[in-house]
């Protein structure tokens, strides 16, 4: 059982219902003496989120994310209420909100440990950037149209020189974010792992690798680049790099928390929401 | 420093070299006063090995699979020493043994745990079979035309039906057997996980799947089959399925237990032998 | 405006509803003063069928692919009705039938010209075996386990080697078939083209090719092999192979001549039955 | 034999060793009495190219690319020298240009037709933009970062809605450009042919398709873009697009015409270029 005195809604007003939504969550956990403060998603403070022992998200996917990225030094459990369809985090729909939130103060949900990645970029042996990714770090030029050149090391072992649009390090909870869309394959988020996965690589000879543990993926940005290069993080942040710019991603010490659903697990979402299917019946 | 009394050699005769190499590696053991005896592969036994500090095997991926399915209980180390081209469990090259195994004796290399797959067949009720898999099993028909219809679980939830060739569920070790030609990613062998790939699912919406911890994936024959159906476990072992059986896959409580030379990585590997390349001058 | 004398009807008697429908459409032909007769699937004859104006299928694809091996050289026009849902090449539902045969007595249904393949089997420098494809050729072992090993030729320059679980050459209306589930493109089937795609190689630098005219695909079975092989043409009739064997496949001079509906086109079927999607809400 | 009296040299000077040898072949035509001028690829000049017999581009693939964008509408033969490595256009190397030169002034090289493609703007019922594409036809945003949405039609039927990086409309030609990075299947040159290949699709449920023909494949950009969208032609051309813009792409009437090699086929290129493999040994 979840001792919660102090909770936070983390609300995305764009989407329909969420101010409705918050209205009736903030009733409900005032009868019910928890206190509690809101944060809208749209304010671009990125401040880090502490002293609450439960972090509410009304939104989507993005919304948590955003959520997640200023949480997790301080590892508060987050809560995912979809406003939309059913998302791969966002897995409690906006009807299951009540109960949820009951259970979860009953200590009757599960909360998941997901992989973070920890990203830094080092520019002529500096480190100039340290972030945390929650689904993946991008490397890709400005512009889709230009060829990059890269080299990729697992562990200092080159892999090989990339060509093409670019590269994905993805978390397993990114697994069926971009890195899925890239070609790479579905992870269950509750695995140590990270994901590499060329994104359009001129070259046949190519496939996703799975690796974690203490395995250090570094990227080399080549010389001679055509495009400026940018690194972009969940979607939400980015920098931009230079040549000779080293990118190095490594699975974070730390875990986001989120709490699961008891109605429906991962792969119920793999199948209905990404419509996997192994014949044309199913 | 590993204490080394008794060694095993696991000889594959049909490989060129095989025997002259047994009689130099048993004439170096015998002077340093090692213990050893020696196995054919090609005698029909299944027997466990056991009683030996140290096996050591002289062929190519195929016999190391084998010696590992004999000594998994026994998680004996195993030293594979190639006679081929480098493969992917056994990387050291025969011009390699006698600094392999001097310095595996002085304990400065590192032995691997490799995640190993149980896996039981469930016929009405009752646990028929159970054996380890190394690499993989396959469920498929005895005839490569036939489409074979089965549908797959992971802990209870259903994925969707298969219609296509079969399935392979794959441990990282196997990530660069069958389940690569079949379109699965590559796996740091290294790592905790199953790989769950279709085989020519007749299917579009479709990507491989990987999970692991305490995740069971289960497939179950469907009724009404055109073919005869029939589970294989690393290419080496194979049982005819029927209408309706379970079969359940899982990590496996122990591992494999591989020697790792120091002069290649699993990445070297992946990059030489598979050529793994991100564009055209890569 | 077709003159039709002289129909054939062409019956899968296990599909459920075939030999009421069957009887419908005699009263009608009878009706209507067209001569007609049945040929039913099941019989295992393989005499050409010839003398008539009009084939019609009652059952799913693998009939209509049935009558147009058998009807091939007389090049009649064949109206597949499709007893289950809608196939690929038999795009008329069955409560259509009435509607689709008098549009195409009255001249106003399109008949679509079909590629076929001409195979060829070459044994010590003589033919050997010489067979038409509808959808494909297919070379695999009898055994999915075992490896094969072949070699391909584009008119005489040889692309590669193949080690896998063998190779199909395609048509484009064979593309939707056994093409895809090994990772084909789909082709519109009123093109001329044949479509190489290998099945399962132990090889990442790999992808389909299409090509087509005067093309000719050679397949040569490699010696040594570890499992028999076989030709297998439209999943319906095949050949052992044997070791150093050529097997020759080109677009045939003669099409098949399939009627087509106009209520759904080759796109309609992509979308609504292989569920091609470029997106989560499509 | 073909009468050449007139040839334009297009030269590439960024390449090496392009001026010396434009001295070499002016030098040699001059001494058989042939007339020819040429011009430099790096000035910004896009006037159609006519009136000349032959053209010779000195360069790569690019330098071609932009050659036969200049001369198509007076479908003058081209002939690729390749000042790198052998190219998919420039089958010559540059070593051979002599010989490749002589055999065609005596009507020994063989000239393969090439589809281009055909692309049109509509906006607002008017058509804004038409011109020619001898690789292919890209709907991207302006940044790879932003999923953007379109709506794809084959002969006005819905395919599907796109949510990714955006869409390729290749011709064979570029089949082993831009659309293979993105997945799509290799096609012989000489076909006609178009490939629609979606770019990091956001759906499992996805696979490049191959028509042809009278086939117009018709892009529709949708409302509410997060981004910019472009319509870029060969790498070499671009035009922004608007919400509701339609783009149209079909195989052009006429053909760009490239003299090809008599020492090496597509097939060549294929293997030795892309690495085209079937297995660890090949």
């Amino acid at each position: 059982m979840a001792t919660i005195k102090n909770v936070l809604l983390y609300v995305n007003r764009i989407k329909c219902e969420a101010t409705s939504l918050e209205s009736d969550i903030t009733t409900y956990l005032n009868g019910i003496g928890i206190e509690n403060s809101v944060i809208y998603a749209d304010k671009q403070e990125h401040s880090e989120i502490k002293n609450f022992d439960l972090v509410i998200t009304l939104g989507g996917d993005g919304t948590v994310l955003q959520a997640l990225r200023r949480i997790h030094a301080y590892q508060i459990p987050i809560l995912g209420i979809n406003l939309g369809t059913v998302g791969f985090i966002t897995e409690i729909a906006k009807g299951e909100w009540r109960e949820a939130l009951d259970k979860y103060i009953d200590g009757t949900l599960r909360v998941s440990n997901r992989t973070l990645l920890d990203i830094k970029v080092v520019r002529k042996n500096r480190e100039i950037f340290n972030t945390i990714g929650v689904n993946d770090g991008i490397v890709t030029s400005n512009n889709i149209k230009a060829i990059i050149e890269l080299k990729v090391y697992f562990s200092d072992i080159e892999i090989g020189e990339i060509h093409g649009d670019g590269v994905i390090i993805s978390t397993p909870t990114g697994s069926t974010a971009y890195s899925l869309a890239a070609g790479g394959p579905i992870i269950n988020p509750e695995m140590n792992a990270l994901i590499f996965t060329p994104i359009c690589p001129y070259s046949l000879s190519n496939r996703p690798i799975v690796t974690g543990g203490n395995e250090i993926i570094k990227v080399k940005i080549n010389k001679n680049q055509r495009a400026n290069i940018l690194l972009t993080i969940d979607g939400q942040e980015s920098i931009d790099l230079e040549e000779e710019d080293l990118v190095y991603f490594r699975e974070h010490g730390r875990y986001a928390r989120v709490i699961m659903s008891d109605k429906r697990s991962f792969f119920d979402v793999v199948r209905t929401k990404l419509k996997w299917s192994g014949g044309p019946r199913a």
